[in-house]
């Protein structure tokens, strides 16, 4: 299978680089930006001896010349327009933006008005956890936003033990890298550096996700109140979901365990999880914890990888008919 | 007045005397840790040419020979035996260990036995917003815990505004200065840079505390949910309180400036607050935001100074006539 | 006193800020950026509560009007054609940037055409321990680059023992917050955090700098080779100078200890000098080793204070009759 | 081929794990530990559902019977006793200790006392740019210090060109990983946070190391001095060479790629190196400057795997007759 690489400046691209250099099945054929002119190994110096490629100036039909798959690592607006041209070549997608993960409405409300309303219908949303089947059989996959993959593999299994009528509390801790390469003073070392803090308290656009996505997959309303919090990391995302359990009495553990025991990037934790255990990374570490009928929940990504390239990745082989698993990488970057 | 620092080795017996050493009003006359037999300057290289003291073997009877008042940098159980030597000798004590924060039963439940019942029902809890009038009065008090200064302060404020039959959740965030100078792997570099993590969840000593108080302040009983993180931080905390509303139309901010309108240390942010803007200063700094009846309100204060050793000289000030904010640091370490 | 901060928005006016608003004998009397209209607890939000002030748009006539003595934290460049015109008003100039540090022919080569050739004369370079008297007489004082304050007072004690026809060798590492907050990639957390790395190696204008100060003090021309370097904290400047001694059998302790015996700002230290105990001072540690006829200079400063900001402010009170360390910070940032 | 890690809950011993456990030629057929009694995943949580194995209480004579090749990532002195039984069982040795590296004289006096003196002679130095014949051929490889394998990498290639008697200075800097998991307050995170700092500067027992290897490489004699520092970052290794040329015309770029073409781990770099594009790999990235006669030669390499783990592999795959790059990591951790 040749695959395209589309948006490659970004630390999304880059990981995705990465991860299909190594792959058994996927090979990179093609690699894009916006301006193209620049070898890959220039784009990215730690990459000097690992490839040896061009980056092209992204061109529709070059990629459907030379690919049956591409991985969009585009901002917003951009990739809808281009996954379009694309699929009508017939290239399979696994968009990593947000321009398929909401419904239409929710879309136009929280982004922009939406250039490719044809095939949000089409498109299934990428948390193989939950939608194996509908991924293998489509030609467009919306790869989940990075807090609510972290998120949802946190609350999904609980959703029918808590009360809806009660707020669901989401703390969520970020590194860096899920602010992208944009400039800005937020980004600088100097200023996240022996800091951290919440940003867009209630009003982050991953919020109407999850609450979209416990409705679609649970048949289930709840009020899902989010804080985003940057932390002086690099890479790597921990979730605390706090609700309020029905019955005080449920076996949590034993939900959570029994809900993961065949996933193969799940891992149900005995203590609090931590960033570092899955930081270069597919896995999603969780951790559950009562106090009476108060619950916490507690998850660990990386934000890059199962929040974004690895889990593109994944949702790629199961789009193509391979294991979940190859090329997965699952050993973390400890110490 | 002349002044001890007893516990000179820890980062709280340092900052005590980092204070100290320009105090308008206190001199520091006895510095001792548990051994004895060195310079100050030369157990914390930092303060060489800052100030020239011996440091003493601790013992109550020099310290009531040159000093009015003692503060407490010890371990819990240590503190309780020293104090109550020091308070027989008609030495004022600010103690800043957990030795006098609860209720007998509760300390008892938490720690371990106590071997000063007869001082407990004199000490009072030094959080200077709700019982000035008292530390004023007294010859003990007990400074609080830096997540209980953080959370109440942005807690109490709100109290009767929220159900108090929903569970109320913290998140609390703080730097590796709060876990002290002890070695475990816990603070090692290799551990906790680029990573973060829960620690204790819903079990913290700290989270009886907080309970207590808002019963005693506000005569409420309310579930706290306490989670407590280490982020890769020196010094800092961030607190998140989440809560419900029992009216969504509550003014929250409103009720926030008006509440601390008179407060020389807690200032009302309009944005999310950060750890640095706090981080060498006494100040408490809260924001509050609110998503229908979900209630988000975030403190942030430093976990040494506020939590520990400036609001114990603030403690010190208001105990002998002097104006609460008499030489307490008040500029931040920003950038 | 009344004094000006011209150039409040950077960190260098930041910290100028943050200790004249402590200071026993100079008041600040206006506030300046390129821009204005905005409060300083605007600007500088850690500021809340601790000043009240508008920042002004800058005016040579204002702070003449206001003023004895204006700080100029601005770019190299504009710094001059400001500084000309304050002069010209009877306003003592300590100028924090490098417009006034070099010799024209010096400054035409690594800067710009300089615009202000006849204060040249007239100025003198900021470093007390060498030029105090100059200082004391001076209306125009060249505050020294970072990397020279931590480099000259590391080498001009053993100027005389070292062998000036070997390279004379410095490996200087600066905190994030030397780069100014200019936003580039070089600045972001996630490039520098996890990193070091060099940068214009034999190339930095701070090298000339250096080369003129030790021809100028001690009449000896020395190839001084210089390779600064970024490492992942925001404040500090650790340097090592390697050179060659004349004979191995050098006192250099001795020689170091003798040198700064009366020196208030300089500490000699037994151990390798660390960053974080000058953090927040004006102080600057130095160590020497030497193997055989091998010397190793080993200093340490805030780069935004000694380094920039709390070096001037002890300028200033020189040019100002005042005692040098009047209002100077001496208390680090440990732990 | 079957391997067997010995040391298996530090560092080193857990990135041997994870590179062998993809290795295409070596099986670990066997973990060992001081204790034992637990599992690998138990050990090092990141590695649940990575591998599956006991960590066992070391025995040489299990290692004989499960295993080829045994890599020895054990304390000096440990290792030597060890290494002897297991060479006398015919099991090959990859030693990461310290104590083959040296001839028995400098051993002795920078160590201790040699328990193995008889292998000393079979012993080859694994650092595979000089030594790659030597290693194919011998059934004990003393795998090279960090900071040896970074400067000797650097330094190598221009002995011929530079000034013998000149002192050769090395200003290197590493991650707090190079320090181990032995708890002391260096490695505390409140210590070396927002610091840094040279240790035992002239001192190091790294320092007779490298001056050692380049008089067996180049049979010259140079007066090596060597500062490392430690700079908080986990891992990752920067090295600083100044030396003084004997022709300051000498193409020293030209020099160091024609040195290295055919090398597969090092990277000839145009521009100062940096931690960051090596950490994760087993690459050296290597840059050089020059002003006038003054030279800079600057090294990055990952401190634990090109200063360790995988250099260790590396040694293994040739003392095996596999290639040199099998299952050796390029792909840095980059962002």
């Amino acid at each position: 299978m040749n695959v395209a690489v589309i948006g490659a400046s970004g630390y999304t691209g880059l990981e995705l680089i990465k991860i299909l250099v190594t792959h058994p099945s996927f090979k990179i054929t093609y690699i894009a930006n916006s301006t193209g002119e620049i070898k890959v190994q220039d784009l990215h110096p730690s990459l000097k001896n690992v490839i040896d490629m061009d980056v092209e100036k992204v061109d529709a039909n070059d990629v459907a010349k030379n690919c049956d798959l591409a991985f969009l690592a585009l901002p917003h607006k951009t990739s809808m327009s281009f996954a379009k041209e694309l699929l009508a070549l017939n290239v399979k997608v696994v968009d990593l933006s947000a321009d398929y993960r909401l419904e239409l409405e929710a879309y136009e409300e929280h982004y922009c008005a939406h250039e490719d309303k044809e095939n949000i219908p089409n498109s299934v949303y990428g948390l193989p956890e939950f939608y194996k089947n509908e991924i293998a059989n489509s030609n467009l996959v919306a790869n989940p936003g990075c807090y609510p993959t972290a998120s949802l593999l946190a609350l999904l299994p609980f959703v029918e033990y808590i009360k809806d009528d009660n707020p669901v509390f989401i703390d969520a801790k970020s590194g860096l890298s899920g602010a992208g390469k944009k400039l800005s003073e937020i980004n600088t070392f100097c200023h996240i550096n022996e800091n951290t803090h919440a940003y867009n308290p209630f009003k982050h656009r991953h919020m109407p996700e999850i609450e979209e996505k416990v409705r679609l997959v649970k048949n289930t309303n709840l009020s899902i109140n989010f804080v985003p919090h940057l932390i002086p990391v690099t890479r790597g995302m921990l979730v605390s979901v706090f609700a309020t359990l029905k019955d005080e009495n449920t076996d949590v553990k034993a939900i959570l365990e029994d809900f993961y025991k065949d996933s193969e990037f799940v891992r149900v934790r005995n203590n609090p999880v931590d960033i570092k255990s899955t930081a270069g990374t597919n896995y999603c570490d969780i951790f559950v914890e009562k106090n009476g009928n108060a619950l916490f929940i507690n998850s660990s990504i990386d934000n890059l990888l199962r929040g974004a390239s690895s889990q593109a990745v994944a949702n790629a082989n199961i789009m193509c008919g391979l294991q979940e698993g190859a090329g997965i990488p699952k050993i973390a970057y400890v110490p």
